[in-house]
């Protein structure tokens, strides 16, 4: 398989979190978002949408975005399972990642960031207190929904790392460039603190990848 | 089941089409988003992150959000299915669905609107100017991945309502709020009349709901 990533990319750092639980290996090809490279004809091919990331599977099919590869790699390589078995508790799980996916993530997105200052004239401060505002709101909200409930254990759901924890490492990166605080919120920190000591998201960081700079 | 919901809110709107698809009652509890009442703290006990939809259970269970409900649905009573069974093509579906609900839809929300206008200042034109951009360019890279793709038939994925269509149809409703030219996603617009003729996507409109104004 081969991933196209973009080594600060939250949603590429998200599978690469994924393939590693897993136990797969892939080729990673470099796609560096800030030079533009997601709009070149050739990955727009693959990734009309022009993000990261794209996975190619071994047959050559390239599936988009992360949540959607890695609910394929679920079903296609169940070993170890990152949803529990209960439908129910597949939903909380769900439901936290998908808080990060959908309510926190795309707001700070690189090309709504883009969009911001090109196009809404707004000033660089303006921009930090923005993708400040949407974090701080998000784990407001996670940290009470997870440090309420009683699946959290060591991760965010027991004591194995599930798609929750999947996506709230990348996010704890992404608020740590931004400065926030994060002792607002000890839960995730807790959490994050466990999940980062894993080697297959150690692995995963975006200081690990051959495009860090 | 009970189902919290706001009848313009796309992400309710999706819940209540996979709730008739699936043959689903349920009663109806309004959360008037633009008096805040999403914002109380009896909702925000079921709902901490204050989004609409919630769906509550017979056992009394909050679930949210949409799609994390969607798929808890899938599980839980699977009749008629809305993902295909084959591994790569429910990754297709999700990825239509993870597109609109990932890319579009939570940079026009209306908490995401009333912050740029209240807090980074921008004027009611350049917050329109925003909303379509995103629809925008988001449906263009929409209809050139389903224009392209052998599965789409008279729905996203062939001739019966999937995920994706239960997810399109709301932000076509948006689209049209927006006075956005439609007729520059042709595909879009077919699978669009196509949905609505359907029982369940025409139960599902904004305004059959009891708190439509």
């Amino acid at each position: 398989m081969k991933l196209y990533s973009y080594f600060r990319s939250s949603a590429a750092y998200r599978v690469r979190i994924a393939l590693g639980l897993k136990g797969l290996p892939f080729d990673y090809a470099p796609v560096h978002l800030v030079k533009k490279e997601q709009q070149a004809p050739g990955y727009r091919k693959l990734n009309p949408d022009a993000l990261v990331p794209t996975l190619v599977d071994d047959a050559g099919h390239a599936l988009t975005p992360s949540l959607a590869i890695i609910e394929w790699l679920e079903e296609t390589r169940p070993e170890p399972l990152l949803l529990p078995r209960a439908p129910l508790e597949r939903a909380w799980v769900r439901s936290l990642a998908l808080q990060i996916a959908c309510d926190i993530h795309p707001l700070n997105n690189l090309r709504v960031l883009r969009f911001l200052v090109k196009e809404m004239g707004l000033a660089e401060a303006q921009k930090l207190a923005w993708q400040r505002h949407w974090v701080e709101s998000g784990f407001a909200a996670l940290e009470q929904r997870l440090a309420g409930d009683p699946h959290t254990g060591a991760f965010c759901f027991g004591d194995a790392p599930t798609l929750a924890d999947v996506t709230l490492v990348p996010q704890m990166y992404n608020a740590r460039r931004l400065d926030i605080d994060l002792t607002r919120y000890p839960t995730l920190m807790r959490i994050d603190a466990q999940a980062t000591r894993h080697p297959a998201f150690s692995a995963a960081a975006p200081e690990k990848q051959p495009d860090a700079s």
